[in-house]
């Protein structure tokens, strides 16, 4: 996942800083952007089929939130640009899908990346798509790369049917509200991935096998990955909280408090994950080791025991002329009692070295 | 323990701030609610049916301390929610019962989160129940998660009796009393994490196998969670002693440092006993390489003995018409001479190199 | 690579600072100087003879970037250093090519030193070369350890062609602007590395062996220095845009930010392959450890079936004169029997133990 | 000894802070107090036999230094509490003798926990004894736990015969001086582990066994108590140098800088025995890996090249009638080149491997 | 040599700060004062007979280097503490050689110790001397410990050649110098040490043995030698240049902050190696895993081929009078037949395991 993103940095590399070059990958066919436009009496609802439209809301009053699906047509991102002002620094931005979670204070407005996890796939692989927000004074813009849904359903349906206080407050508690639900997503990731965490536990003590080593070190990965966008997410969310910033009302301060409360937790988890995952490395390590051993008990107690008696058996195989124990009446039954003795007496001495 | 908390988080996803939902396990069925309202010449003690009446002692100069046990009945909590004036935000996080600890101004009170362990179980595994403090003027608020009993008996006896200071001194001392209670009780559970410790080091020493690795790995996991309860309280005793709220007097910061104090130990504890864990396991491993190469040892030496000597018995086992050696007179003790000399030369190798 | 660096140090032990020793390897023969002047309307490009040319650039109002190639030339650089008059000490940082990145203020002009990774070899090795920048009140000076070419390409071609803004800012810009060439070749750099690491962790699952191993081991190594150049790096960037200095225009404090950001995003890279070449020496152990179960698996299961077989073959092959088992008339096929029920009673031992 | 003095917490869980319970082992049997009071120009000692009599020299404008044996008479303790005006608080924590070094200001007095060592014992385990000082205006007290002698005899000898100028200086500079003692104390400690480590450094290269291992963990727990009782010392110096105390005086400053650079040094000397005990752990299970590597190399050749001549023999051990070779007249001895061959060859071919 | 230091600490313990008890290896007889007394236009150079004549030189105001060797004989020191006015606690820190690099501001003069690095011995040991500091107003006072030779002597050339400007500045440059000097000295420590890692690095791949671990080892311990030296110094330079003591000239910060610039890269360095010397360990071990696994698979083909073989030919040499297939024209021919068939057939097997 990394290197994919990474590998299409050289496309860039040398171009003037601004420059609109989409990286990663394309994630969606068309387009979309959709217009909701509150305020504390009304709703409005528009899917813009022309970029260009989005400029009736920008100066109106009401909240405007424009949701748009998809960076790679760089002439509507452009268009969305030059309506709503972003410098060129965040226009390259929002198409550098690698990004890590930050925020950007360009003044009119501030910039802020999310990374939103995918819960889609059951492989248990986690899916990532970069999401940008632009909170400006009475409107958020936020651009998603591309894959198909978003974790934002929720947020949408209280602005329509003006459940919770979200219709009676600004644009920051908007962009509040989106952060609070890709966050509230990570729960939901960490849920499975606690569950799979959980079965890998089992199976390390019923059945460990190689397979659970490329369990644990798959596991191990993905929470290297979501340590990436976690830790920087941390400091994205107490930089809104610190910022004086006249986009972002003190009434929201108490919102964003809860949120990053949300944050550490999700922290928390990853490496409590982490430690356990590390501990579980130690005992499959520790599994195979005790495996080991108890397969070279086995072939010890066999191969002393008999190797003794057989060399026994050899003996009396040769072919000597001059041997007087081959005559004997009582030599064969002696024999087997010497053996039969010599078996008990290595038994005896493994149960005293507690080997069986 | 973990992931039943997380598990139930995903039924907010998406909900406004302040919902009330409860997350975790239901642990009792009736939410009781018992009012303790004292001052320097009188205490008086209630248990309260009706949630409201609670409303009775919000505004007298007394002290009053609601402690109530069980979250899940949402009516309830909503009503006390009402009565004390607290924030949808307080409401929802005493309902999510998997917080970190924490402390959370809100002007006209603190919110705290606790975790109170439990130290019932015989089989020492470490339960735990959310305790969440509010401070206000002259009272607190103790809201548990609902497991049944709690450490703050010898709080309530202290009131009854009038023992120590506490009629004496405000709603703060008594807050911080509940801390008390709660830190002390750590020490209890760290005692027979310790004494678990050391029977698993004699163990470790007298008789280790599979099952103390398993013990290792568990102690290791109960540390890891441990450590999660107990790091974040240091930040909130700390929290308390340099807030300047009108909440907390001065002359309550001594014994906020007292605590502070234990905290440390506690801490200082727990990172002891991840630190000798880590070294058990180190010893335990390597107790098992030592066996594996006890047993090899008494392979090899059987084996190289008794093979040579196998070997010998085969030669002259062969049938071949033409081999002076069988009829010599002396061929068969010579092969015995043989066959010491070279069993006692290898013991003597052996010997040397200190294999047996 | 490190070694050859330091090897050379020892030349100057005892030196007065500011002494000109070059330490490094030579890299080319020729030192070049080529002089890139602009403004908003014009372009001119020289590259100097006699390297006192340089001074006709040096007050004029336009901005000047002296690109040199080689620092071997001792007397080349002393007249540099006289005509920009430039400071013992950053004399001798130029010519000691083995810096850390790093910044210095002298007043008059910043002192920046970066290393420019090769992007050339195929073994896939890194090499490394220090680029020293001069950035003055107007003018620009870059002075490269001679490695043939370099990553400024783009930024002289935005110059000539006047693309993007560069043309019409300032010095500070073109300083900004090299290091984010320098920046942008690390992402490439980036990506040869991911495509090893990942070509590597195939190898890991299909076919690992000894040569796996020195793999990783160098690709550890790689990070190792990697991290050394990148490190420091993030410090040079975040010092320019808190330096005060009249030299940084304010407008220019938006574009470090973003190589700041390009900066961070390059850490958060290597620190990821570090940790994931980590997880694969732990695969590739234990995947050893495992081969070597297998390995034990199979000796044990063929060893202790014949080894009882043997035995059993050997009495039979004794000479004892009075063996009656071997007058029955079905004495040997019996035999058979005994042996064919010992083989198959160990073959569901071993399917019991899951050994087979 | 962790565990032991975590024992007895729990005696004292839910008990008002102030609780006067002792919490530790019972060291001595008799409580002794000991009053030496001093001035430039006079100094007399005495045993007091009621502890009241020290309120004598509580207001004299001379140095009173009270040194008490043994906290288990708790009647004592309150007696002397009384008497010097201490705080329940400080009461309680002289009682507790787990406390981690730790200083705090209570205004009038400084209250000081240390941590002195024994170096008594032959076996080589730390013994440790909690010392709480107390600096008021003109008095230092210092309660030891009770194990018999202290580190302390060298500063009454310097007070008694007037050595240095401990005399002309105040009870801050006997504060000092005390925790100087304690602090050259763990310098002998060191150096004796330091031979320990050393003596075990020269069995791990001579004769390394399963002794040697948990010398090697009994070393590594005695650091992780040792860095217990040093690293909060270090803040409890650096504290009293901040400090602006009217209690401590500015000439007092030099000597705590002293002191403070000693406890660095100790730390650093700690903290390199754990690295090197690291260091060590990792030769250890190394050399028992060789010596398994060893041991199997042994087994291999021996096996190897007998199994294939046991082979041999077992061949013309066969009993078919129509075996040709058998009736050669120089079968025999063909056998026998055979075999010689077929042992040389595999020799051969193990010098190649060098695995003899 | 950590332990040699820190034996003769308690020698001191207990007495009064400031005593003169010579700590450390005696490592001259002779204790020599030289002195080197110049000025722009001027140099004298001395050999002090007697101490006493140093204080000619304290009140001229021409700059005064005085030199001694050797720190046994305590009257020698004594005369220098009194002659320049020296603080007890400073004599006593020159007199306890085990010291840490540090910097202390005494007001009138400033004391700085440095651990001088010897360069001499072939074992490739480092062997170490402490070296004090003074730096007065037109003074340095240098203590060496007393090993023979120092790294000053490109210092006393520049002086005495007036190369370079040291004539020309103050006392504080000259501490600059002398610093500057035993860093540059680490340096060629660590070009030496570098080879004996690259060294290893090749012995490591070619042949390693038991020996390689040592040499590890011990490369492990001297780093764990130098980073105590290194990483202290680098706070006494930063101290140099942040404090604002009269004694510093602003001018020299430049070359103190070079200074610092080459102690950070030593730093860098000596970490470099222990990653480097960590990764080597990893490469080791598993090595030695490597070969252990190839020894198995040898014994196991060689053992699993011929131990059936053995069996079948143990059976055919069984004595039963009624075994029909001895009696067969082709029952010899036959089995030599299956035998082949069963060894091709164990060849192939371990061919697609991809054991041979
Ligand atoms: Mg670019
Ligand atoms: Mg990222
Ligand atoms: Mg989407
Ligand atoms: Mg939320
Ligand atoms: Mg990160
Ligand atoms: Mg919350
Ligand atoms: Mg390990
Ligand atoms: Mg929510
Ligand atoms: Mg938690
Ligand atoms: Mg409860
Ligand atoms: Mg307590
Ligand atoms: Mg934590
Ligand atoms: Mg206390
Ligand atoms: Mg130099
Ligand atoms: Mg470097
Ligand atoms: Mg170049
Ligand atoms: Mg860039
Ligand atoms: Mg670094
Ligand atoms: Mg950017
Ligand atoms: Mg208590
Ligand atoms: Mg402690
Ligand atoms: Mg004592
Ligand atoms: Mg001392
Ligand atoms: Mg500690
Ligand atoms: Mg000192
Ligand atoms: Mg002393
Ligand atoms: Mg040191
Ligand atoms: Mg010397
Ligand atoms: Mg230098
Ligand atoms: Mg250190
Ligand atoms: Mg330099």
């Amino acid at each position: 996942m990394v290197r994919h993103a990474l590998k299409k940095r050289s496309k860039k590399a040398g171009l003037p800083p601004g420059s609109l070059v989409h990286i990663g990958d394309k994630k969606t066919e068309a387009v979309t952007a959709n217009v909701l436009d509150y305020a504390e009496d009304h709703c409005s609802e528009t899917a813009l089929i022309e970029i260009e439209q989005c400029i009736v809301y920008r100066d109106m009053p009401s909240i405007t939130w424009v949701d748009i699906e998809g960076v790679h047509d760089i002439q509507v991102l452009e268009k969305i640009g030059q309506c709503f002002g972003l410098h060129p620094l965040v226009m390259e931005d929002i198409l550098n899908t690698d990004q890590r979670p930050k925020i950007e204070d360009y003044g009119d407005y501030l910039y802020i990346v999310l990374r939103m996890l995918g819960n889609g796939s059951e492989s248990g692989d986690i899916s990532s798509e970069q999401v940008s927000l632009i909170l400006g004074k009475n409107f958020v813009l936020s651009i998603q790369e591309g894959a198909k849904g978003d974790v934002f359903e929720p947020v949408r349906t209280r602005i329509r049917s003006n459940k919770g206080q979200i219709r009676m407050l600004g644009a920051d508690y908007l962009a509040y509200s989106l952060i609070d639900a890709v966050v509230d997503n990570y729960f939901i990731i960490l849920e499975k991935i606690g569950e799979r965490v959980e079965l890998l536990e089992e199976t390390l003590i019923s059945d460990p096998g190689p397979q659970t080593l490329h369990l644990i070190h798959n596991l191990k990965r993905e929470m290297i990955y979501l340590r990436k966008s976690v830790w920087p997410l941390r400091e994205v969310v107490s930089g809104m909280q610190r910022r004086d910033s006249a986009l972002i009302r003190e009434s929201t301060g108490i919102y964003l408090r809860d949120v990053y409360d949300h944050t550490i937790q999700v922290i928390d988890t990853v490496e409590t994950f982490r430690d356990m995952l590390s501990g579980m490395l130690d005992i499959y390590l520790s599994s195979i080791s005790n495996r080991t051993n108890a397969v070279m008990k086995v072939l010890t107690v066999i191969a002393t025991i008999f190797i003794p008696l057989t060399w026994i058996a050899g003996v009396y195989g040769m072919n000597f002329k001059n041997m007087p124990e081959l005559s004997w009446v009582y030599g064969y039954p002696a024999v087997w009692v010497l053996m039969i003795f010599v078996a008990i007496g290595m038994v005896i001495y493994f149960k005293i070295k507690k080997w069986w």
